[in-house]
């Protein structure tokens, strides 16, 4: 079963985490992968920053290049597999040379996908090379495929999920602990989940860029990165664990991007949002990631798995991989390449919404409140204060949910709040998301 | 985009729900249809029984054929699109007719593929046509494509999950409600999510025609179907429901394939199973559809939606035409043709089980069951009898859970609890399914 056709030669540009993990999944499954690609895949050439490096993978016989960008034209490579990451430097470079020489890449950079997408369409579409990127989101679970190719027919209302399992596991871990943040935070920095400067992923831009990359292949162009409204975790408190709790909901980072109107704009966010306790979502936990979407036809549908780590995210670059050999090379977002689509701005979302804040615990401040609400035309849905503060006039969190009502109004709630003497510090405004 | 290209043509056999569905979205959605499979896709000739019955959609235009079989010799068709069902009878003479011919087809038929999947897999590998079925397993969920694509260059160690609705919603009403079964069938039937002969959904068979089709493309080869073990619902009783509950699981029609040790024999089994309450099957309630896979590099993932109806089998049938002017034909079974795959017989599983019997309310019924287990080798792991009868010496229900052990004790003790004089009618066994 194939063993008699010329093996595909890949070229792997990094070999960190995923790039070691390809290399032992395709010696590991090498026959099955074989007989479904109907030829051998075999690594041809690698490049990597320390040649000397113990990787735990074996690379005789295979070309090592000190620079990457000569894997663009090592005429002994069929796809270049970049494996290097971020949106611009030696990964952007190698890809788009790549391209430009008409040569298929597998790549797992969801950075440079959602910035630079439509660009690298354009290239690809000129070359008639095939640019691949299922790793790129949600490590293992086949995203990009259930999108672009198993929902194809049908007419996507929205598209989002869980996306960073850094942001899941810390979460998750506050809600059932009932520690803070920061805490949490250093735990699974300590254990591996996090780096050592987490704000690409606490911040929320690792799980936007992989939304955008969704709603690109949901609404058959790319967005624009610039537009989609992204906000982290660091506000989350223990306090807010317990009043979603104690309200129904669980606080998840979700994505979510939808049509926008007629005029083809995508409104598109990554932000802390309130779950419903029994919906799908709830119950994505720790690491775990999930893709959610909804159809006009297909109706609601939920994808959960391991988002990252090597095992998964191999998995995901080797079925690309798999797929070009299979001799399949869709357009990059599903159709013919095109402009990026707009992103509605933030001030025009509508919604229900969580908002807490800390307050000094006097008589008169929960009226002050409701007056504010009242005056900026929120109309609220159920409050809730937490236990009584120490010292007389000290501080309590209190926090309410409201009906249905645009985002702009909640802005204008916070910032009116904001200058009143009874609240502390800032308050916080979470998105409750139905599905 | 493409416009210029000549339309890829459908004939459509069989305009029941989801024929007529695949002619609204395909009308509905034509411009994108069209724009992600890079030509226009059209109805060009359909057959069906009746001519004049009115079914909502308008099939001015299109060539009409009394007998089914004349689409596969219709040159003006493309693609032969089966939607009439069975695994035999016009269904099956069809679906070979244009396999023979070399005409592409796609079908939504579960019981010809699980039952005719190897003859079928020949017939399309000699010819050079295209075999698509997304649609035959779990409605609109992307099930095929995750397995055979989205896991392409992993190995699966297991693949199963929640694969008919009408089971699922009877088992989600006997819980949240305590009624049970044959009262909610009657209202399952009433509400048209069971049909008036409900055996090949409660029964079991729908369910298990989708876990062999989802198997062979795991394991890369059709499995025998008379081989899988299959078990309906009509056996689990409002008392089931509750101890389940009390004991941390929730009851499922589950269906699970594993490979079977060295021999490339599948262990595969379609019956109603405990899962505990905290995992993700659990929580995929009313006629929601789910398909869990395990990889080993990929790690436990699972994707939960609509398993039926009109939209979502519609959605899952077009992707596959979409695949096919996209100009991809995969091998039927993701390899090259070979024998079907043995699966192991029953008496080989292992696992916890759960076993509850009816017995009579009179000192020593439960140590003469104990007594039953011990002799026959199966560890006790929880035990719980409810309420006491009316009148000494009435039934009263009672279920234990066990430690792993080997199926054939259990149906071993089975047996012997059968001959009892304190046990009334027959034993109930659920597996315990760890996810």
């Amino acid at each position: 079963m194939g063993g008699g056709k010329s093996p595909l030669r890949l070229g792997i540009a990094g070999l960190g985490t995923v790039g070691a993990g390809v290399v032992t999944l395709l010696r590991e499954n090498a026959a099955a992968i074989a007989a479904r690609a109907g030829r051998p895949v075999e690594v041809a050439a690698v490049s990597a920053r320390d040649r000397r490096r113990d990787r735990g993978v074996d690379l005789s016989g295979v070309r090592w290049h000190d620079d990457a960008l000569a894997l663009a034209a090592d005429d002994g490579v069929d796809v270049v597999l970049e494996l290097i990451g971020g949106a611009e430097g030696t990964a952007r470079a190698l890809v788009e040379a790549a391209l430009a020489r008409g040569r298929d890449v597998v790549t797992a950079n969801k950075a440079l996908l959602a910035v630079h997408g439509a660009r690298l369409a354009r290239l690809a579409g000129e070359s008639g090379a095939a640019l691949l990127f299922e790793a790129s989101v949600a490590g293992g679970i086949p995203a990009i495929k259930l999108v672009r190719e198993g929902l194809a027919a049908d007419r996507l209302l929205r598209v989002g999920g869980i996306l960073n399992g850094t942001c899941n596991y810390i979460l998750t871990t506050m809600r059932d602990t009932g520690r803070d943040f920061d805490d949490v935070l250093a735990e699974a920095q300590a254990l591996g989940y996090a780096e050592a400067d987490p704000s690409v992923d606490v911040d929320g831009w690792d799980a936007a860029h992989k939304l955008a990359i969704l709603a690109g292949l949901a609404f058959g162009r790319p967005v624009s990165f610039d537009g989609v409204f992204v906000e982290g975790i660091r506000g989350i408190q223990a306090c807010d664990q317990h009043f979603a709790r104690e309200m129904g909901y669980r606080i998840k980072l979700l994505g979510m991007a939808r049509r926008a109107g007629e005029g083809g704009a995508i409104e598109a966010f990554m932000r802390p949002c309130l779950v419903a306790q029994d919906s799908p979502l709830a119950h994505v936990d720790g690491v775990f990631n999930a893709v959610v979407t909804e159809g006009a036809f297909s109706g609601p549908m939920m994808i959960e798995g391991r988002g990252a780590g090597a095992g998964p995210t191999a998995s995901a670059v080797l079925a690309d991989v798999v797929d070009l050999a299979r001799g399949k090379a869709l357009q990059v977002w599903g159709v013919a390449p095109g402009a990026p689509a707009a992103c509605a701005p933030r001030s025009t979302l509508r919604g229900e919404y969580y908002l807490r804040v800390l307050v000094r615990d006097r008589p008169g401040v929960v009226a002050e409140i409701a007056a504010a609400l009242r005056d900026t035309g929120v109309s609220l849905r159920a409050l809730s204060q937490h236990g009584a503060a120490r010292d007389p006039g000290g501080a309590v969190p209190l926090a309410l949910l409201t009906h249905e009502t645009a985002e702009a109004a909640m802005i204008a709630v916070v910032e009116v709040l904001a200058t009143l003497d009874s609240v502390i510090g800032a308050p916080l405004l979470l998105k409750i998301e139905m599905l």
